[in-house]
């Protein structure tokens, strides 16, 4: 019912409480972002965490000070009730799962919005590549990796990793077109055999829903926004805040405006 | 002794018969061309052939006419002695080898100039990349696929493929950075898997040399020069002549000025 809204009206829809679930498949075209929400004395080394690791944290924008609860560069946003359902964490344990946050809202508190890759996975569809877990209604999968992130402060952890299979020329494909969209992980970090990257078993993911890979097809792994989370959760900030899977904050940013070229 | 000149005093000591040899290494940053030179009346099939085959046939400069063996947008070139080795063929059957076709010119044949790999691996060698066969100082593998290629009148036949292995993050790179040069064979047309492309064995390549694979690489694949040359064989035109493998057409185009971005 709420597919065919504009973001705008998609987030009214979220705002009065109406629309509290996934958003995936809503307002195609535009983009939706990652949200974790810090204390202004946690948010300085969470930032240089982003931009140490830009392609499983890649930065799409930050509140303009302190308890500043709007996003302009992305739309009429009040980060306190625009994302469906948020997830509430203290001492890095998860203590609630709410609809709003504002009766939460703290004058010190940072918000940054990371890509995500629903992004992506529109332009490989708008290429006529066929995304398997598109394809087959479940979530991607996601794999803790022994990548080791790029520490800054508190934060740190293993890369996580979504796999998408593809045959080879199509993986060339995939390559060069997600190339072309830095802000929402870039191009794949790594293709072929996944014990290379720590991953055992690709059945067994650490997240989301296992897929069928063909004898035909090549595993293809992007940097995932599941990586931050766990640093996130790692680090034990006193008091955090993030979306929960799969609701996320949607924007009036184009997809086709992040594309680099 | 001749590593050190310019294109323009190289093609001078090679059209004086100086210089016969490979052209490798040579005039590094600029560009080197595979050539073909075939009567006009096999000519439009064979442009059509590269048209329809831009990965393999990757076009970059025709005569302007008929018996011009002239080729101005790639340098003040006399296509008949600045080539160090031509091969003669006579329907279809190589029947000389010589360090200059002045004597056999005639007014009804069009010279085709095209990209040579030499111009991408230095672009990836600039990038830091490790190419395998510039290490091991032999020549790249190359094999017949299962491939077709769009047929033209009488010319047809297999892909050819180069190989050069890397290891997945490094093969990504590689589609990035081939990706930017479509005039030099472009991105990668295979990975992974020989076999999926009819490739049996990589140890026996069809020409060139073979060079190791660690178990952590995956071997990247691309479309060739030596496909044309296929090609041409087997349509068995009265009369063509091309350059000796290795000894190109080397130009005073910069290999950057083909990058497309």
């Amino acid at each position: 019912m709420s597919g065919h809204l504009s973001p705008q009206g998609l987030r009214q829809t979220i705002r009065s409480g109406e629309h509290r679930g996934n958003t995936s498949g809503y307002a195609p075209g535009y983009v939706q972002c990652n949200i974790v929400i810090l204390p202004a004395d946690w948010a300085n080394d969470f930032l240089r965490f982003c931009q140490l690791n830009p392609k499983p944290c890649p930065l799409i924008a930050t509140s303009a000070a302190p308890g500043d609860a709007t996003l302009p560069p992305l739309g009429d946003i009040d980060i306190r009730s625009d994302v469906p359902s948020y997830r509430v964490f203290r001492d890095g344990e998860m203590t609630e799962e709410l609809p709003d946050i504002t009766g939460l809202w703290r004058d010190d508190l940072v918000t940054f919005a990371l890509g995500c890759s629903f992004s992506f996975e529109e332009a490989l569809l708008a290429d006529g590549l066929e995304v398997r877990n598109v394809t087959a209604g479940v979530n991607v999968p996601m794999y803790r990796t022994n990548i080791d992130c790029t520490p800054a402060g508190p934060f740190s952890g293993k890369m996580v990793v979504s796999m998408r299979p593809f045959q080879a020329a199509d993986a060339i494909r995939a390559v060069q077109i997600c190339t072309r969209f830095p802000s929402v992980h870039g191009a794949p970090v790594h293709l072929g055999d996944p014990g290379l990257i720590g991953v055992a078993d690709l059945d067994s993911p650490d997240y989301g829903d296992a897929v069928s890979v063909e004898r035909d097809e090549l595993p293809v792994f992007w940097a995932c926004g599941v990586t931050p989370q766990v640093a996130l959760e790692a680090a034990r900030p006193p008091f955090a805040i993030t979306h929960s899977p799969g609701c996320m904050l949607v924007t009036d940013l184009r997809n086709s405006r992040l594309a680099v070229l």
